[in-house]
C-alpha cells in the first residue's frame, strides 16, 4: 500500500542490493525506516524484536532468510542449521514454521547447484502467495461496502469500523481487514474508516497511520466509543481480523473484538470477519469454551508507551502504583454474533455448513 | 474511606484552622495531596482546577465557599457576590448552581448576625447530607453481594467490575457505585474489584487508587477485557455509577459503559446501577434518542497522561501524527440492559413503573 505517495509492500527484494529490505516495525506508527537485511542474525533480529510481525510476514521473511543461507552456503548442513535457526526466533509461531518446512522439503530434494535459485525463487512465491490471498479477500470485501455504498446518498462516505491492526503492516500486503477498505478507496468508493485504539498495545495507531498514509479518512478513537457509535448510526459495517476461526466460525481476535460484535448485533450493523483460510482451526468447535487465552504482562496495562514532549519514545504508567493489572490478550467472539467471513475464496456464513460449502476440501480432509 | 488506615472525606473542615481542607485531586492516583481553602479565590480555583471533581462534591465545597463570603462579610452585597463568583467557576455545573441557590435562599431570609454560623451549619448539613445518601445507596447495595456471597464457598470473593470513576472522591464519602463495596469490605465480605481503565481519561486510575487505599483486592484491565472475564464467569457483578438516568431507567454514563451492560446481558451477570435519586431526569424518556452527548477535546484520545520514567508527570501522544481524534465523553444504556437501579431509598427496577414506585413523589411532581 502508499506510504505518502510511494507504494510499499512491508518487504521487498531489492534486486540492486541483491538483499531483503524491510519496514523497521518498532519506531511506527510515529517514525518509518526500513533496513536492509545482510546477515542470517539480521533476519533473525528482525523476526525476534518484532521488527516485522504478523503471522504472513514472518513467514515470508523466514523463508527469504533460508534464500540468504542457501545463498552463503547450499549445503545440506547449513539447510538444517538455517531452519533451526531460524525457527528459534519464534518457537511458537505456526505461520513461521510452516514457512520454514515448506523451504526444507522443497530445498533439500534439490541438488545444492540449483538450491540458491530456488530458494529465493520460493521466498517470492510465498510472499506473492499472502499478497494473492489478502488482494483477493479485499475484492470479495469490496462487494460488500460497494452495495452499502450503493444505498447511500452520491458521495457520502461507507463508514466502517475496525479493531486492532489487520493491516497490511501485519502482511506482505493489503492486509486482511484493511485489504477492502484499501480497495474500495482506491476504486473511489468514499470509505471512512472508525479506528479502535485498541488498549493495551494500541494496534489502533498503527492502522491509523496505514490509513493516514493510504490518503484514506479515518477517526482514531477509544475502545469504549464503539458501542455508542453504532447506537446513533455512524457505523455502516465492522470488519475485524481475526487469529484463528473455528470450523463453526466462533472467532479469536484481540481482547474486546467481542465487544463490538455485541454493540454490532443490538444495533443491526453487519459485522464481518477478514481471514485467510490457513488460520481456520478445522480441529475446534467452540472457540469460547475450547481456546486457551493467553494472559500478557500486566506491565501493557498498567503503562503505555508514546511519543513524549520532547518528541522521543517514552512510557507512562497510568496505573497507580500497587495496583495488580490484568491482562488477557485475546477473546472469541461467537459465531452467532458474525455476520458473515471474507475469504480468499468468498464470503460464507459464520456456520458449520457455510464453512465447509466455501472450504468442502478443508473440512473434509479435518474429519 | 479510608486512605492507608487513615479515614478521609473528600473535604473536611478543620475546626483548629476555621477553614475547609480538601483532597487535591489532580494529582491522583499517583501523588496525595491535601490543602487548606483559605481564601475565596481558593475556592473558586479548587473547582475551576478540578482539584475537586463530582458534581456532589463541588456542591459541598461551594456551599462551604459560601460560608467563608459570611465570615468575611455577612451582608446582602457579599451574598450576591459570592453566588456570581462561585457560580462563574462551572456554570454549566447544575449542582453547583443547586448548592448555591440553596445557601442563598436560606441566607438571605436571614438577618446579617446569623448568617456566618448558619452558613457554616449549613455546609455541614449539604456535605453530611451527601454522605448519608451514599452511605444508604451502599447499604442497599450490599444486600446484592451479600446475597451473591451467600452462594459462593466460604472465603471465595464476590467479584464485582466497575467502569470509571463513581467512588467517595466524586462524592463527599463512600461513593455511589463503590459505597455498596466499601461497606461489604468492612463487614467482612471478601469482594475482588475489576477495575475498568475507563479510557480516554482513565479515571479508573483513581478508583484503583481509593480501593487500593482502602485495602480491597482489586485488578486494574483495558476497557476491551470485561466482555471476555463474563464469558468464562469471572465477573458476579457489574455496579457502575450515572450521570444522569431518565424515568424509563436508560442510564447515561462515562463512553463504553454501554458496552459493558451488553456483555453482561449476553453472559447473564447482573448489571446494577448506582444512583442519587436527584440524577433521575423525571423529564426525559428515551435516553439514546433524547440526551445529547459532549463531543471532547480530541487530544484526550491522541495523548495519554500519567507518570513518567523520571517519576514526574508526562504526557505522550500514542495516535500518529495527523490522525484525527474523536472523543464522545458519554453514552446511554438502554434500561433494558439493566438489571436494577440501587437508590438511597432502595433498589429498583429499570422501568418507568419501577422508579415511579419508589419515587411516587418525584415522578408525580414531574407530570
Amino acid at each position: 500500500m502508499k506510504v505518502n505517495g510511494t507504494p510499499y509492500r512491508s518487504l521487498w527484494w531489492d534486486e540492486s542490493a541483491g538483499a531483503l529490505q524491510i519496514i523497521d516495525q518498532r519506531w511506527l506508527p510515529h517514525d518509518f525506516r526500513t533496513q536492509q537485511l545482510d546477515t542470517i542474525e539480521d533476519y533473525a533480529a528482525a523476526i525476534v524484536e518484532m521488527r516485522v510481525r504478523g503471522a504472513p510476514l514472518i513467514g515470508a521473511t523466514a523463508a527469504y532468510g533460508m534464500a540468504l543461507a542457501m545463498a552463503r552456503d547450499p549445503s545440506d548442513a547449513s539447510l538444517e542449521r538455517a531452519w533451526d535457526y531460524l525457527h528459534d526466533t519464534r518457537p511458537t509461531a505456526i505461520n513461521l514454521r510452516w514457512a520454514l518446512d515448506r523451504c526444507r522439503r522443497a530445498l533439500a530434494s534439490r541438488p545444492e547447484g540449483d538450491r540458491v535459485e530456488a530458494a529465493l525463487r520460493l521466498a517470492h512465491e510465498i510472499a506473492d502467495e499472502d499478497v494473492e490471498i489478502n488482494r483477493a479477500i479485499g475484492t470479495h470485501g469490496l462487494e460488500l461496502i460497494r452495495e452499502i455504498a450503493a444505498g447511500k446518498p452520491e458521495g457520502e462516505p461507507v463508514r466502517i469500523l475496525t479493531h486492532c491492526n489487520a493491516g497490511w503492516l501485519a502482511t506482505v500486503d493489503f492486509g486482511t481487514a484493511t485489504s477492502p477498505m484499501y480497495q474500495a478507496h482506491d476504486a473511489g468508493i468514499p470509505i471512512h474508516v472508525w479506528v479502535d485504539e485498541t488498549r493495551p498495545r494500541n494496534q489502533g495507531a498503527l492502522t491509523a497511520w496505514e490509513l493516514g498514509s493510504h490518503g484514506i479518512p479515518h477517526t482514531y478513537i477509544v475502545d469504549n466509543a464503539g458501542g455508542h457509535l453504532m447506537q446513533h448510526g455512524m457505523v455502516d459495517l465492522v470488519i475485524t481480523g481475526t487469529d484463528r476461526t473455528t470450523r463453526r466460525g466462533d472467532v479469536c481476535n484481540k481482547i474486546g473484538t467481542y465487544l463490538k460484535a455485541l454493540a454490532a448485533k443490538d444495533n443491526g450493523v453487519p459485522f464481518y470477519v477478514a481471514l485467510p483460510s490457513p488460520t481456520i482451526d478445522w480441529t475446534v468447535d467452540d472457540g469460547v469454551a475450547e481456546i486457551p487465552i493467553e494472559e500478557r504482562a500486566a506491565v501493557e496495562t498498567t503503562h503505555v508507551q508514546g511519543i513524549g514532549e520532547d518528541g522521543g519514545f517514552a512510557t507512562v504508567r497510568v496505573a497507580p502504583e500497587g495496583s495488580a493489572g490484568g491482562n488477557p490478550a485475546f477473546d472469541v467472539t461467537p459465531s452467532r454474533l458474525v455476520t458473515g467471513l471474507i475469504t480468499e475464496r468468498g464470503i460464507c456464513k459464520a456456520t458449520p455448513e457455510g464453512m465447509a460449502a466455501l472450504f468442502p476440501d478443508m473440512a473434509q480432509a479435518a474429519e
